[in-house]
């Protein structure tokens, strides 16, 4: 028997996601038919990881399937949305049993943690590309945008941005080259730890949808920092047609990331590294504590880091003095 | 100004659509905010044309942005759907402007016909590859599935499938070498126009949406015939848990296939040319009468071809005597 690539997608696809009541055709038809909730906006985003640009070659197939649902689900988490479909079109140079059992259990063990559906899918030949699309809800009008901001808003962001890159950097082998002030990474104590902390945020970003929820009605704006803060921070401003200051000393470095990079180092790649799929978002300062109180819910550490202002452009501050830094945010088709 | 992937998608994706009212969110966000209308289902879909496999290395640009989203409209069309809202994950090897113009025209004509707004997009950098997911309404429950048919239902196809795969020969060069009885297409009267004819059926199909939702009520399962009618009117079958019977005499031959191909050329272009997106459909025979008006009211030709019956697999037949075939469908990974 010959296995074809619609008996491939029905062998490996079938399960990796849960069951859904709202889904009346899943995969094997040529489209899916859902059931939306009655007084919900859908929200729909994709986004495509693509081998050698996003992902090293070679890399991991079960971090491949995790990390092409989270940076999907990282948008919906944006959004304020919860997930509930996906859709995946696979494109492989070849079949292969073992890097698609990996694949799937990646994008399965992500899918049943957020309850998502794997409702269609489309598998092609060649060079080897990962596309998702993903659906999931909001209450009708609750959906958190990107302008939605103004000046005097103080700006937030989850978790330790930065540590994605540096994962990155160990994946590439370059983490001799980088290392910072604490002596190079996988010497002394600890540091074995931090590498593989550091490693585990770039292969398998944990998406922030509850986060992103309990947001609704408190932030005035939200975006994904997938780029570099510092980009993704740009757009959320200009989106809301203001500027931006940011204080540098209050920029979280978590201790892996100043172990492995230092505290100069370990700023520029919370500010500029990529593929964090954290939130930074906005809020009135009469939320503050709202705020607070969403991310303790959560168990999502949250720190302020600055304010929007009349303007445009992102400013660093130390101590009160504005810095320079010229480096963007990433980019595919700049470097 | 360096004109990244953002300001790209910006420029030329914001306007590659119709304005709909239940966008509240479109391009330009983590994610697009949609307002589905109360008591529909929604249907989605998604696929993706690589280059190379799915169109020529060169093919014009212009096809290229038509066809990414034809292919994903026919799966709705098979669906009964009414189409509504498209996203678009483009991968580009470079930034080139005039190409991007092209591809967008080509998509924008297309979303314009059928009422599709463009709510979001992701641009990489990679093998040119172009994958959209397209979403669509059928009234609660009134999906078309596959595997709603029963042995003695009539098989039918809309239009004159086989031109596509003819179409591709040509683009290809390969039309010398499968030229029929008529002679090499491209020599004596009316040849050049026959030409013209499947090149064009080839780079700018039509999906069959007014007919798909036409037939919601009618036809008890429906297909696109994306892969070859021989192998998705199998598919047709097998989720129906019936075999098929076609009359290879009834086979649609367009005149200009049967210039290009012969009578024998023809038929089994028909049978196992990819890329035609004619809808594959069943109905009870009493409702014969109910498909004709149907095909008539849109203006799509409708072939009745054959039958189910019980058993599995799908029997030709030429004079009422069963004949081999051996040639299956399209499949990326078996050819």
């Amino acid at each position: 028997v010959r296995r074809g690539e619609f008996e491939l997608i029905d062998h490996f696809f079938r399960d990796a996601g849960v069951a859904r009541a709202d889904v009346l055709v899943g995969i094997g038809d040529d489209g899916a038919v859902l059931r939306p909730p009655a007084g919900s906006d859908l929200v729909a985003v994709t986004d495509t990881l693509n081998e050698g640009v996003h992902f090293p070659a070679g890399c991991d197939a079960r971090s491949v399937g995790h990390r092409a649902l989270a940076v999907n689900l990282s948008d919906l988490a944006a959004m304020g949305a919860e997930p509930a479909w996906a859709l995946l079109a696979l494109t492989l140079p070849a079949y292969d049993e073992s890097w698609l059992e990996a694949f799937t259990a990646g994008f399965a063990g992500l899918a049943r943690t957020h309850g998502v559906a794997l409702v269609g899918g489309d598998t092609t030949r060649g060079p080897l590309a990962v596309n998702v699309q993903a659906l999931g809800f909001v209450p009708a009008g609750a959906g958190i945008r990107r302008g939605g901001a103004a000046a005097g808003d103080l700006l937030f962001v989850s978790g330790t941005p930065g540590e994605a890159a540096a994962g990155l950097a160990i994946e590439l082998g370059e983490h001799q080259a980088t290392a910072g002030a604490g002596g190079p990474a996988g010497a002394g104590d600890g540091a074995g730890a931090a590498v593989d902390v550091l490693r585990r945020r770039f292969l398998y970003p944990e998406p922030r949808l509850a986060l992103g929820r309990a947001l609704r009605g408190i932030a005035s704006a939200c975006i994904d920092v997938s780029d570099g803060l510092l980009g993704d921070l740009g757009k959320l401003a200009a989106a809301s047609g203001c500027g931006a200051a940011v204080e540098l000393e209050q920029l979280p470095i978590s201790p892996a990331l100043l172990r492995f990079a230092g505290r100069p180092g370990g700023e520029r790649m919370v500010l500029t590294g990529g593929d964090d799929y954290e939130l930074c978002f906005a809020a009135p300062p009469g939320r503050a504590a709202d705020v607070a109180a969403a991310a303790a819910r959560c168990g999502v550490p949250v720190t302020a880091i600055g304010a929007l202002r009349e303007g445009a452009g992102v400013e660093l501050r130390r101590a009160g003095c504005p810095e320079a830094f010229r480096h963007g945010g990433f980019d595919h088709f700049a470097r």
